[in-house]
C-alpha cells in the first residue's frame, strides 16, 4: 500500500501547501489545477504564481496537468482542496470513475449545492463507501507551511490504515500528524470554526474587544461540541487538536477571510457589499446557512446561540448591533 | 445581607479595575493601599496616577486608607487584589481579626512563602472556614474594564449566597457576572494559566508561529483539566469561560506581563535579565514552580508537558531551544 500514488486537486494557497508537504516525502505527485496559467508557471519557473509564491517545486517531481480526469486517474488517493464552492463544478467534469479510489477533503467548507459536508457529499451523491473517505484538518495556515513553521495535522478515516498511509506521506521535518477516526467530527469542526470565526470578526468589528472574544471562543468551543455530538454521537475530546486548535488558529488570526468578512460587517458593511470588497466568499458564509439548516431540522433544539446570532446577520439582515448585544446575553 | 460593606486592598490596575464596578453599584467603597502619595492623588484628583489613570472616581464615595487594619474593621467582605508576592508582608500588618470576614481573592497567583494559592493559604495559614473564601476570576483585562468594554467575571464561593452578593455588587452595563462552586479549580485555573502564558511567549520568541500556539494551547487546556481535577476532583466543565476563556485572554494577549516575559526568554535573555527588564516578576514565575512541586508530590504523575518545559528553563536554566524542541514533540 505504500506505494500508492498521490494526487491533489486545486491550485489555490492549501492545495499549494499540501503538495509542498508531500513533496518533501514522495518521489512524484499527480497536481491538478484549472488554470493553464498557472499549470505552465509551475512547470516552467517552479513556484506558483498566486499562492505561497515563495515556495519552490521541481517541475519533474510533479504530475501537473488541466484535467481533472488525468489527475483521478492517476492517483489511488486524490485529495481535494478546492472551495467548497468550485467542487461540485469540478466534479462535473468527470468522466472516469471514482471507485476504488481513496479521497481525502483538505476542503473546509459545506457544498453549497447539497448543503452537505464534503465527505458525506462523496458519500450520499457519488455512492463512496465511508472507509474511502478522509479529512486532513489543521490548525494549519498555509502561509506557515510555507514558511517552514512547525504545525500539526489531523488525518481522520473510518478505515486507519488509509489515515497512516496519508499521515506518513504528509509527515515531515515541519508537518507533525495524528490520526483520527472522527471524519464526520473532524469536518464538521472545520466547518463551524468558519462561522465563530465570522462572529469573532463581527465583534471585533462592533468594537467588543479581547474579553469578550474569550468568552465567546469559550462559548464557541461548547456550541461546537453540542452541534457535533447531535450530528454524530461518538467519544471525541472537543478540546484536541482539530477541533479546539483548529476554532483558535481561525478565531483569532487577523488573516483569515472569515474573520475580516465578519469584521467588516461589524463596521457597517453590508453582506452583499463586503463580499464584493473581499472579491470572493468566505467559506463561512455558507457555513452558517448550512448549520441552521440543520438546526432546523431537528425537533429537540440544542442551543447554538453564536450560529444563530451569524445567521440573523447574515441571511435575516438583521442589525448586527443588536444581534450581539442580545447574543451577549446569552454568553456567559 | 445586602448592606455588606466591602473594602478593596490594593492599588495596582486590578484593584482599580475592581473599584470601578464596585462604585457603579455601591454608595461607598473601601480602599486600602500602601502607597500615601497614591492615595492623596486619589483624594485630590479623583484617579489613581499609576494605573487606569483615565478612569474617574468620585473620592466622597471612597474610603480611602493606607492602613489595612482599617479597611479590615471597615468591611465585611474584603476583596484582595494585590501582587501575590506582597500578600504576605501586607497581611504581616494586620492586628484586627479576619474572624466573621469574608474574604475574596482577585489575586491571579501562588504565595510565595506558602507555595499556596491564595485561598488555600488563607484557609491553611488562618483558620478561615472555606465558605468564608471566594474567587474573582476573568477572563478579564483590568484595561479594558477602564474602556467598560464588555466583560464576564466568575465569582466562586462554596456559599453561593455570598458569591451572589458580590457577583450583584460587580455587574453592570458592561459586566457580566456567573457564580460557581468550584473556588479550588477557578483558582488554580487563573493561576496556571500564566505558567501557559509564559509558554505561549517563549514560543513565540523562539519564533514558532501561529499553528504552533494554537496546538499548544489546545494541550494547555487539557494538560490544565488533568492538573487540576488531580488536586480537587469535581464536576467542571473546563471549557467554561473561568478556565478556558482565561486562559486564552492572557494566551493570545500581546500584553500580558507573563507572556512578555515567555517572549523574552525565548529570544534568548536570561531569566534574571527578563526579570530586570520588566521591573517586577511575572505571576506565573512562582506559580511554574508552586506546580511543579505539587505535580513532585504524587506518586502516580500525571502529564504537565508545558509545565514541566516553562520550569525546566525558568528553574534549571535549560535552553529553551531544545526544550520547546522536546515539547513539541509531546503536544498533538
Amino acid at each position: 500500500m505504500s506505494a500508492m500514488k498521490i494526487a491533489v486537486i486545486g491550485g489555490g494557497s492549501w492545495a499549494t501547501a499540501i503538495v509542498k508537504m508531500l513533496s518533501e516525502n514522495l518521489k512524484e505527485i499527480g497536481w491538478y489545477m484549472r488554470n493553464t496559467f498557472v499549470k505552465e508557471h509551475i512547470l516552467h519557473q517552479g513556484h506558483n504564481p498566486n499562492y505561497l509564491s515563495a515556495v519552490e517545486f521541481k517541475p519533474e517531481q510533479l504530475r501537473l496537468t488541466n484535467d481533472i480526469n488525468e489527475a483521478v486517474l492517476y492517483a489511488d488517493i486524490i485529495i481535494f482542496a478546492v472551495p467548497s464552492a468550485f467542487l461540485h463544478s469540478e466534479l462535473e467534469k468527470l468522466t472516469v470513475s471514482l471507485k476504488d479510489k481513496i479521497i481525502f477533503s483538505a476542503i473546509k467548507g459545506i457544498v453549497p449545492e447539497t448543503g452537505l459536508i464534503v465527505g458525506e457529499h462523496f458519500h450520499k451523491e457519488y455512492g463512496m463507501p465511508l472507509e474511502n473517505i478522509g479529512v486532513i484538518t489543521g490548525p494549519c495556515h498555509a502561509e506557515e507551511v510555507a514558511l517552514e513553521r512547525l504545525s500539526y495535522l489531523t488525518i481522520a478515516c473510518a478505515d486507519p490504515k488509509k489515515a497512516k498511509i496519508l499521515a506518513k506521506s504528509l509527515a515531515g521535518d515541519y508537518i507533525k500528524t495524528k490520526i483520527s477516526d472522527d471524519i464526520i467530527g473532524t469536518e464538521y469542526a472545520a466547518v463551524l470554526k468558519n462561522i465563530y470565526a465570522i462572529a469573532a470578526g463581527i465583534a471585533h468589528g462592533l468594537g467588543y474587544g479581547d474579553n469578550f472574544q474569550s468568552v465567546l471562543m469559550s462559548n464557541a468551543i461548547r456550541e461546537m461540541r453540542r452541534f457535533i455530538k447531535r450530528v454524530h454521537r461518538m467519544k471525541r475530546n472537543i478540546n484536541n487538536s482539530a477541533y479546539l486548535g483548529d476554532l483558535l488558529v481561525t478565531g483569532y488570526s487577523v488573516f483569515s477571510r472569515n474573520r475580516m468578512f465578519g469584521n467588516m460587517i461589524g463596521k457597517g458593511y453590508t453582506v452583499k457589499s463586503a463580499m464584493m470588497e473581499m472579491s470572493m466568499v468566505a467559506e463561512g458564509y455558507y457555513a452558517a446557512k448550512s448549520a441552521h439548516i440543520i438546526n432546523e431540522k431537528h425537533d429537540k433544539k440544542i442551543k447554538t446561540p453564536i450560529m444563530d446570532a451569524v445567521y440573523n446577520v447574515l441571511y435575516e439582515a438583521k442589525d448586527p448591533k443588536k444581534v450581539f448585544r442580545k447574543l451577549s446575553e446569552k454568553l456567559d
